[in-house]
């Protein structure tokens, strides 16, 4: 019998002989690893060799939900999809929402280990525990919507789950992501280029099987209770659904921290024209859940002229609106929703497409890229028919937009005069759409996540100034607010315990507007909701150390892959005065802020150059992976 | 309006001046530090300066409770007194239950911090918020039971609670301690000395006060599922009613691990005679409880012949029956009975006093020490009369009892000639009656429990070689049984873990019998219990870092008196042979002990020389005591 909460079992795929088979785990991995994040460096430091390349045939490409996924409450619907990055050649990882990850594990699996290469495209099915790897070739090349309808087809099934890659993963895009069902996207490091290289178009997922729980009455009891308080006053429940992510635009562009011209500014003088709350005027013709979520905070958008958008690709989020809109100083939301469309279509990161163009705009204001480079386009800021052109070609790797899908690290360093110091990464990974000199953890999350320049690790520190925003975070011990730009030992201890916390949600797969310090569940619902699915008796104490297992696996790969403390860095533009609004002239201190990545190696147990101590790797249970860092002492 | 759980002011004393005054304290220190040995801690390192003479005027004296101290659950009756150690010279904690500490907030205050000396003999008396110092020349030399006595008539409240010193205390034996209701006990580390040294008799407190509770409804509801938890079978309630802690004996010997002669063994041929069970067919005739606990697990005997022992002095725990029976090669119950009465009556401490006389009986064996030594008494294994003399003269400071009433560690070097070997102390602490060679955490707690030898912090390792034992910590995430004789890292780490739980346990004053893993309440039932109390929406996590805090805090007061990891040490003893019984043979690997010590301080985020760093400090929000240890980087 399958165990409360999850099957117990991940299915293994090996791409070059074409064979599938199933695998028993053991309760206790589930417990220790939880699923998502930590339960897929589990398996890649055990099963992927250091130094491979991570387009070829030796990367381990993981599929992991969580021992809650797909469970009922709002929020249990994220999956991870992992693999070593082609974009920052370290760890990559990356989750989505959707149907496709409580699907997966209704398939009869909870998660998907995939290793080797197929001689020619295949896809794989999952339908009620059976496996199988099918031609794909007919499929190579077509975009997102033509081929979820035409697997659909194929498999008789108008509502299997397919998560899969258009032609951006297939051309390698280094930033290539990975869509299900349109509009959910695992969008960070490149793992869409994984699956590209490894020719696997699609997964389908479809299945009966529903988890046992362990206490079924109390899990309907905390859904209750949260679910109350997402509907008390002062809750974001109602926003989200209103408006969405987009929410964002406005209440960043008032705060002064809306990134914008490359991360030059922190104010758009469009912001309003490419706000939620214009969108939601304009071309907004419907909301999209996740599974068992009432909030529907996803938007889908309609454009009928100047060109075709399709409200099947959803609607650009937050991110997408900075990225491709204020990042590259566009305030035309019509050109954003089409670029948008074409990311997902192409399956393409909108993030680091935006981020990418918006570098290669200041190259060319600043004569180090010319029209002659780009092929006759003006990649000017606000040029928005440049920026749809420049994101076709990213997706196609036509002309200059072959350089840029090589990730604005690489683009950069290929296109040289000085060009760098415009190329907004960490690690490689381009910068999301957030600004850390208006809230210093910030900048932590962005220097220290494994994954490189990653927001979903970082607490938005405005919530915490105050004893309000607080009451989200006592629960770990934070219980005196602390200000946005303070950059003291306090804040990398509330920055290390929410990076705790966030690798939880990345693990156990929960969305971070359904937990605090967001959303309704406190820390201790979780702790009570996971119990009530799992009978474990768990904890946040045990979770925590969940949390802290993840970071110290991943540093763990970063380390095996040649990456130092050297390598957790900001951009140089963080340590310059911020151009403009509220927070005009304000610059992190650079003694400051390579003081406080010290006291966060000390605060995790790592030694002096980030590497964990021998007696911390033991702490967390991994002295498995001892042998794997050399400085290990 | 008092903060739900607690009063929120401690009362301050100087003796010297014969003052007292008020201090409010801000609910973040509560919640910080919860209270009794984490609470004395952070006034400790503020306001005793290092290197004082710990029975001089400038050692500061505290008693605590806790913001749960006194609340309905059964339980939640104990106190911390702590100071300078007379007899480590490093920091003193130790704990007692009874009434004593309810009642102490029921009289206004949460602690009392006392400084100075009085110039002669004073005790304190809090009633309803009121605190004075009375004289009490005419109490000076009096036995327990009369000071008791007297100062109930003086104060005509007959149930005014009192904790005191009898002669033991004033005649600052170094191992003295402090007696509440004549039967509790906060036993180690010379507390009572401590008073004796300043011309504090007594402190008898009483008042109306109640503590509001946040949520009383879900107070009782924890209470009664708690309670109902404790009346299932397999729950040591009953057989703690029925037997006591003296239920030890027989098990502890059929184990192997009943410490006798000195710790040579760890079997008695005379266990049966000096049981529990025989106890309880023999002299017991009466059971005591604390505040609100249904237990009763006090032992309350009394004998006619040949010797009087009062009821009203309670009776002997486990560990005074080891000490004062299978160490010494006692097997006379009555004679052990008669022991703990003087002991009691005199206030020094059952465990030092046993393992001090054992130390002085293997010297006589040894011919180290001669009846010409000892005053004509011929102190062998197995002499009740000479033993029960021997404590009298310890207690009284006669002939060579004033030797032994400095401590094993002083006694030893006085000696001299070889005695030190069977000196078995740590840092001057006098070993408890659990032995390391049979469960190897308890090895680790005697080494590194910052008051020396101490039992408290030991989890008992045969519980968690078994997955229906391992349930009781499944919430620290030790998932996975560990074996009693195991000393790898997952020994360390269990005990680590277990450390912090203690440390909870000693600082928010919750009996050991109660919580997980002896009693019925989980910790994730206490974390809910103090949320129902205070109304914090704190967590297991948050509350393991109180633990781990007070380790952090305990560590730099010790590192501020001049220890460092080289008294982090055990008696040679236990990495020889164990002599006899189940366990023959066996002995701890110094090599093994060692490393594991290394891998503590990793885990504890301690340099190699035992110094918590900069980092860590600074997790722990203790950046304020940086400063005291000049090793932090």
């Amino acid at each position: 019998m399958a165990p409360d909460g999850h099957n117990g079992k991940v299915l293994r795929v090996d791409l070059s002989s074409r064979t599938t088979a199933e695998e028993q785990v053991p309760e206790t991995i589930y417990r220790r690893y939880l699923g998502g994040g930590a339960l897929s460096l589990y398996y890649l430091l055990k099963e992927l060799k250091p130094g491979v390349d991570p387009l070829g045939l030796e990367n381990v490409l993981i599929f992991a939900t969580s021992a809650a996924t797909g469970t009922p409450a709002f929020g249990f619907s994220r999956f991870t999809v992992a693999a070593k990055s082609p974009l920052t050649h370290s760890f990559g990882e990356t989750e989505a929402g959707g149907w496709w990850g409580p699907e997966l594990k209704f398939s009869g699996f909870d998660a998907i280990i995939i290793k080797g290469k197929a001689n020619r495209p295949v896809y794989l099915s999952i339908q009620n525990g059976k496996a199988e790897l099918r031609e794909a070739s007919h499929l190579w090349g077509q975009l997102a919507r033509e081929t979820q309808e035409k697997i659909r087809e194929e498999l008789g099934d108008k509502r299997i789950r397919i998560a899969l890659i258009g032609p951006g993963g297939e051309k390698l895009v280094r930033f290539a992501c990975v869509v299900n069902e349109l509009k959910h996207v695992n969008g960070r490091t490149g793992m869409g280029a994984v699956m590209g290289a490894k020719n696997l178009k699609a997964i389908a997922v479809r299945g009966d099987e529903r988890m046992a729980l362990h206490d079924a009455e109390r899990v309907r009891e905390i859904v209750k209770t949260v679910s109350e308080k997402g509907k008390q006053p002062g809750s974001l429940m109602g926003p989200l659904h209103d408006i969405g992510t987009p929410r964002s635009v406005m209440l960043l562009n008032a705060a002064g921290i809306l990134p914008t011209k490359n991360f030059r500014g922190g104010t758009f003088e469009k912001a309003e024209d490419i706000s939620g709350e214009t969108m939601k005027d304009t071309i907004l013709v419907g909301r999209g859940a996740c599974h068992g979520c009432p909030v529907r905070c996803k938007r889908e958008v309609k454009i009928d002229e100047p060109f075709k958008v399709d409200p099947a690709y959803g609607g650009p989020e937050y991110e997408t609106i900075g990225g491709l809109g204020a990042l590259c100083g566009i305030g035309d939301l019509k050109a954003i929703a089409y670029a948008n469309q074409l990311c997902q279509a192409y399956t393409i990161d909108t993030i680091s497409t935006g981020t990418t163009i918006a570098f290669a705009m200041e190259c060319f204001e600043n004569g180090i890229l010319t029209a002659r480079d780009t092929g006759g386009i003006r990649l000017e800021f606000g040029n928005a028919e440049a920026m749809m052109k420049m994101v076709e070609m990213i997706a196609k790797r036509e002309g200059f937009g072959d350089l840029l899908a090589e990730g604005v690290k690489t683009a950069a360093e290929k296109i040289g005069k000085g060009s760098e110091k415009y190329a907004m990464h960490v690690k490689g990974q381009p910068l999301p759409l957030h600004e850390p000199r208006g809230k210093t953890s910030l900048g932590l999350a962005y220097a220290l996540s494994p994954t490189g320049a990653d927001h979903i690790e970082a607490p938005h520190d405005p919530v915490f100034e105050s004893e309000a925003g607080l009451k989200f975070i006592k629960s770990l011990g934070v219980i005196e607010p602390i200000p946005s730009l303070d950059l003291s030992h306090r804040k990398v201890r509330m920055f290390t315990y929410l990076q705790h916390l966030y690798n939880i949600f990345n693990s156990i797969g929960i969305c971070n507007f359904t937990a605090y310090p967001w959303g309704p569940m406190s820390t201790n619902d979780l702790v009570d909701y996971v119990n009530a699915v799992t009978g474990w008796d768990t904890s946040l104490w045990e979770m925590m150390k969940v949390g802290e297992r993840h970071s110290a696996m991943s540093r763990v790969f970063n380390i095996r892959e040649g990456l130092t403390a050297k390598d957790d860095v900001l951009p140089n533009r963080f340590f310059e005065p911020l151009e403009g609004g509220p927070l005009n002239g304000k610059r992190l201190n650079i003694d400051e802020f390579q003081r406080a990545l010290k006291t966060y190696y000390q605060m995790m147990g790592w030694d002096e150059n980030g590497v964990p101590s021998r007696g911390k790797m033991e702490e967390l249970e991994l002295e498995w992976a001892i042998p794997f860092v050399s400085g290990g002492k």
